[in-house]
């Protein structure tokens, strides 16, 4: 890791221990609970057990930090440091067994996504940045994230979770770009902002986040080149309608389309 | 590994081979060539070369052998033991830095497959099986594969390439289908089938296959008590429209709305 930020070195204390949590119940199969009664939104017993462990580390050695978790609700907001956690964000794709899920350490400091990481236990990989840099550790090494250029949406590689999550004008802006670009995956929900940070895609549209999906990756896309914001070209921590993209003069293109349609 | 069959080790060697060609060139982004001029169909070096690795552990032990490749051909085609080869399938997955594409390889003998093989060499994982039993290698240790139940649509997971695959009555097919899931996932190429035989997702719904996209799936699939075949029931093994469920009831319901749109 190429950071002096003084916090780096326990986002891994964090992923490590989330990562022990949550394996033991990777394609097991028949962990999965229904948190709401009317629609599909599965929460298994490792996102919580992972959330717990992440917790307990924090309370141990920064009793004073806040935290905000997307399973166990939030703690002492107004602290000067907030951890921002998601302990598996892509629910979907961990009961489908796919690879593509994270562990999302976001940490805010003074209310700004100050560093964050992207662990994937499972593939024995982490994304992680501090808003000047980014880096990988994983099967391929140690390696600088860095985003790559790409001008115009033409040349894009374009990723997102599903076109099902754009209804309405979101969906017309998102088909205005998707029918226009090289290429365009789906279902990469975390994943795809790593992707964004290594150079390998262009883009990332998304909508209905939750800052707990967003905040951990925003020093890891700036921190690689990239620019990550909200379709109206403003902070994107709150989550909402987010898009991140590899060269700012893409997103200045993204921007122009996806802000007709911006909430 | 579980099964007598005499060439099992021998799809450990291939995979070894493939593995060694295509990771240097894994998350490079810059090694995409054209093979059509028209559309985008990006064929990476790492393709060409893991299939000429292959192509020479296969002849330099079985030179009697045939083979089926996607990338170099055919060779010896009569031949009583034929091996199909997919070095990289799901080659957009691949270029887009996700760990979803996979090595196949399938051997069919007398005309039929009989042991086959998906290799993640990124994660270092891979699923086999000889049509009797079938196994897993990776980060989890070693396990057997072993579908699980699905009686009937309602409860199913399905997962498939992308809906843009399905044009007309193939469209309308597989939209009768996916409104009724309890869950759809996209992008899982040949990860999605690996995924029904560990029993982590119920069926996987394509079209336009080539047969060395789906040779080396069926002793997977079927050794792990699954079924594999065309949209009317019949072999899947030269490709086009195929579907496979861990569960042999939703089979059966699958083709009844399938069979609708079978060429």
């Amino acid at each position: 890791m190429s950071s002096s930020h003084p916090f780096v070195p326990f986002l891994t204390t964090l992923s490590s221990a989330a990562g022990a949590a949550i394996l033991p119940h990777f394609r097991t199969g028949f962990d999965v609970e229904n948190k709401k009664s009317g629609g599909f939104d599965p929460v298994t017993i490792a996102d919580r057990a992972a959330e717990t462990a992440m917790r307990a580390e924090i309370n141990r050695a920064y009793p004073d930090h806040g935290i905000l978790g997307e399973e166990h609700g939030s703690e002492n907001l107004d602290a000067e440091h907030v951890w921002v956690l998601d302990p598996i964000d892509g629910t979907r794709a961990f009961i489908s067994g796919l690879p593509t899920w994270g562990v999302l350490i976001g940490l805010k400091t003074g209310g700004k996504p100050a560093i964050g990481m992207m662990a994937q236990p499972y593939v024995g990989e982490t994304y992680a940045g501090d808003g000047k840099s980014a880096w990988y550790e994983g099967p391929l090494g140690a390696r600088t994230l860095a985003t790559r250029p790409c001008a115009e949406i033409e040349s894009a590689v374009l990723l997102t979770t599903a076109p099902e999550m754009f209804q309405g004008a979101e969906a017309d802006a998102y088909q205005a770009i998707a029918s226009r670009t090289r290429l365009n995956r789906y279902s990469s929900d975390c994943y795809g902002y790593a992707m964004v940070a290594a150079g390998q895609v262009d883009c990332v549209i998304e909508t209905g986040l939750q800052a707990y999906d967003v905040v951990a990756l925003i020093p890891i896309i700036e921190g690689a080149g990239g620019v990550i914001t909200s379709w109206t070209g403003g902070s994107a921590a709150d989550g909402g309608q987010v898009v991140a993209s590899g060269d700012p003069r893409l997103h200045d293109q993204l921007l122009t389309i996806l802000s007709r349609a911006a909430v």
